[in-house]
């Protein structure tokens, strides 16, 4: 017999988690990119910045898609790693270790996007939500590019931080 | 000038901060083992439960490869992750629809994992740490590894969720 939460159930919860989550992330980047110092590293968060405001209309569209009004939870592991950010970003070390620290922090939030839009793609096909399933395809194909040009500066950074 | 945290002080937390969300994970995986249906499934948790002790190994060998003692800190993300967990293994959901959740949270933890682990070997090389960022890889390939399972598993898990 079928019990009460179903796996459309547990997508829309996941799909509300990510929309919150990438909102969050909207509110905290400005204060990222203010307190990065290399240029490329700076570049690398407005330009996540602006696809980040692409990435939420992506969610919203998805949520349409499939028939339901667009709707965020308050994500807490996002809530975690943004605070962790910013308790970082208040402490006394110099710039080159500050922007190593600050990779490292977005590494971890592209890796946490980019483990749940896997899981919500695997789940969209599963329920037949093909045209939601390519969105945030294309979402989590962005983070993943995100997360190698991160992977990428971290090794320039990391070379200064060390001088 | 100078300042107090340097590049190896980040490194030190980073990896005592792995070495606790490690620690917290050998004690919650007996719980989700338990919890899970699919025989595939138990498997791939039964074994990573063994990888996470060697792995636990490879970070208390790190240490030493730098002359430091081992010590770990609370990771409040893994303690997140693993609530979160915890919370849905409480909920009415049949079986399948369960496993297909703990499949997408066990992939939320690895991409945690990968992401620090990543951040490591690229600070440890900074460094200089070569015997540690040689260990700490090892441990990265595994989560890798795991998390490449752990997608081939979601696809069969979820067509029978939404059988």
């Amino acid at each position: 017999m079928s019990k009460n939460i179903t796996l459309a159930d547990v997508f829309f919860e996941e799909l509300q988690d990510i929309y919150g989550a990438e909102k969050q992330l909207l509110r905290a980047l400005p204060k990222v990119i203010k307190h990065a110092s290399s240029d490329e590293l700076i570049q690398a968060f407005v330009e996540h910045l602006e696809q980040t405001k692409i990435q939420v209309l992506r969610i919203e569209q998805a949520f349409e898609e499939t028939g339901k009004s667009a709707k965020s939870k308050k994500c807490e592991a996002m809530a975690g790693l943004i605070k962790e950010a910013e308790e970082m970003m208040n402490e006394d070390m110099d710039k080159e270790v500050s922007d190593a620290v600050l990779v490292g922090m977005a590494q971890k939030i592209e890796h946490y996007e980019i483990a749940t839009y896997g899981t919500l793609c695997t789940w969209a096909k599963a329920l037949g939500y093909l045209s939601a399933k390519k969105l945030l395809g294309e979402n989590m194909d962005e983070e993943e590019k995100t997360d190698k040009l991160l992977t990428k500066l971290s090794s320039r950074v990391n070379t200064h931080a060390n001088a």
